[in-house]
């Protein structure tokens, strides 16, 4: 099996899967007193200066989450609920994931929340100016993505949280950087953000664990309720395996660094791509984008599936590659991502991890081969 | 180590750690449509259709969370989204676990919800007529736990679920079933109720996964917003691994009919503790009490923290042991269980797993003269 769609999940690494086997029989509850407790309070510290080393954060600035979508939700939540007796005005993008766009929208229509969504370009670039044209003095958050998860495009995070704050420093600003970490330096320093969002199976950790990065945990206002777990900002029994996983996984994103080996992978199968299914053309802002991403319109096959025809072929052949993004996945219509970039198609988005060989591309080159002659009979 | 502090958390079974290590290398996201997805889609499926079996409720009707403190969340945040433009009245009762407690106040302060806490008589027991009486025309949630966590109580849900439908059908009415569900039957359509929150870690799951089951998801608004997942009852990737675990530990317990065995070795522990360390009595309803669970005040000792005593003993000696809710562990003050039933002192929980011996309670029986012997020196 060729797995390419590692912007949707990625396989667990081996250290992090001896990580969980290791801790299986350390079931002490965390805010337990006695040994096996605490040591499993140890082991979350761990894992949260691990996490916190990942994006250059102070260990006290870090929470765990179930998941990178409740990170986000949390943190719209605490902006909505700080301002009860006002009008909240937020301001994200068109190409924000839906854990952002359905959460501002829910909170549109039973809060009373109103929202600007940026629009981006035929690249899916944002224009600093509309940021800018767009705060108000009602607005409490910008929320804006640092990596697109289906077209892999790095926005301009720091400079767009400039403006914000130069406009108003008490807005705050906050960067889903779930597609980010673990393919990128991420520093929360450098961009000045006040909250960020990532999760653990983007980058070898189990699925059901994730992190939200805050600046001052003052201006944060707890999503969940009840025990006084991760300081009294998140309640729920702590998810030790997972959090024990997530750790690991961070130790050994900081010390990965080979962006530019992947990115030459993402190239050689991109061209390759290109050359065998004219015409097609690369959709995003091919001068900022992560490593590992890669997303194709095949101007050939309007309405075509490709990704739905790959899975047909005999088992041998099939890759797991997606038009975008899993969340969206039953959709059979354009991403609203496409939607943003004025793209009618659904395109193949190729992601790697670090794990992705020359011989596995070759493999889908192969598959796309046969769909190609597939569809040539076809067209 | 002896460990008797199962209602904080359980340890994993052979079975669910199995399940879990089977697991680490099938990775798919499980909105992917290639097979690796789906089949994890399929996991998914069977584990809820378990924990459906395990409380005779219709998978449809079940969703799974990152935890019950999310469960709870989710219901009560609900409720109050449903009735944006009316005041909304919650009834609960003082002995609740803090993620329904604190979570309600939460709502008070920020969102204008009117509370009501039902009182509990010294025996920590709910006087029907008391929720009969606070029932009023804007009530809309009632929520009442099924089984207490430090004392044990199993209060008579289906008797108050039937006062709060009989006042009002429309009035939604909540159980914390999170220490009921692998420690006695649980049937959601005899108690009536319209939702019901259990937690995978308190039989033998792992911790960082739970569930919420709905009578009628129309009467649900999501608490988490995003992808699709749990057909868009819930968003957030799927947390497979433990949505696995959590599901081979409801069939363990859909199989578990032991709870009389486990009641006899806690009436054993509990009448030797109370012949060793006089004057002592149990607290709670000891006439409907959950079988695991022994809850003791030790009349003498005021103002001693047994269970830190017991934390002190050499290792070998050493019991995990606790004095109530770990979610409350850090407080030295009695819990406000206690306090709903007018005790100003902090008892002694012992509660058993399924897996508890006798040898063990003796070892524990051991600990406890060794205490007393060192208390008597200093009283």
């Amino acid at each position: 099996m060729i797995y390419l769609d590692n912007n949707a999940t990625t396989p667990l690494s081996e250290r992090v899967k001896e990580a969980i086997v290791t801790h299986l029989d350390k079931y002490g509850n965390p805010s337990s007193i006695y040994k096996i407790g605490a040591q499993n309070k140890q082991c979350i510290d761990h894992a949260r200066q691990s996490v916190a080393t990942l994006i250059n954060a102070d260990a006290k600035n870090i929470i765990f989450t179930g998941c990178a979508t409740e990170s986000n939700n949390a943190v719209i939540n605490s902006c909505v609920d700080l301002h009860p007796d006002k009008t909240t005005h937020i301001v994200t993008t068109k190409v924000e994931h839906s854990a952002i766009l359905e959460t501002v929208k829910y909170y549109q229509k039973y809060r009373n929340v109103d929202v600007t969504f940026l629009d981006v370009d035929s690249k899916g670039r944002i224009n600093p100016n509309d940021l800018k044209a767009a705060l108000r003095g009602d607005t409490t958050l910008v929320s804006v993505m640092l990596v697109n998860n289906e077209i892999g495009n790095i926005y301009d995070v720091k400079k767009l949280c400039s403006i914000v704050k130069e406009y108003n420093p008490t807005i705050l600003f906050h960067t889903d950087a779930t597609q980010a970490v673990g393919k990128m330096k991420v520093n929360v320093e450098d961009l000045n953000v006040d909250f960020l969002t990532l999760s653990g199976h983007k980058f070898y950790a189990p699925k059901g664990v994730g992190a939200l990065y805050m600046r001052n945990s003052k201006l944060f206002l707890p999503y969940m309720h009840g025990g006084h777990q991760e300081r009294g900002l998140r309640a729920g029994t702590e998810n030790i395996l997972s959090i024990v996983a997530m750790g690991t996984a961070a130790d050994e994103a900081i010390a990965f660094t080979e962006y530019d080996r992947i990115a030459e992978l993402r190239d050689y199968i991109e061209n390759m791509v290109l050359k065998l299914v004219k015409p097609a053309r690369v959709i995003g802002d091919i001068e900022h984008r992560i490593c590992n991403t890669s997303c194709v319109l095949f101007e050939q096959y309007n309405g075509v599936d490709i990704c739905d025809l790959i899975n047909r072929l005999p088992e041998a052949e099939r890759v797991c590659i997606s038009s975008g993004s899993a969340c969206n996945s039953i959709a059979l219509a354009p991403s609203h991502v496409m939607e943003a970039m004025d793209i009618q198609r659904i395109p193949i988005r190729i992601s790697l991890n670090k794990y992705t060989s020359k011989d596995e591309l070759d493999t889908f080159l192969r598959s796309l081969m046969k769909i190609r002659k597939i569809l040539g009979q076809k067209h």
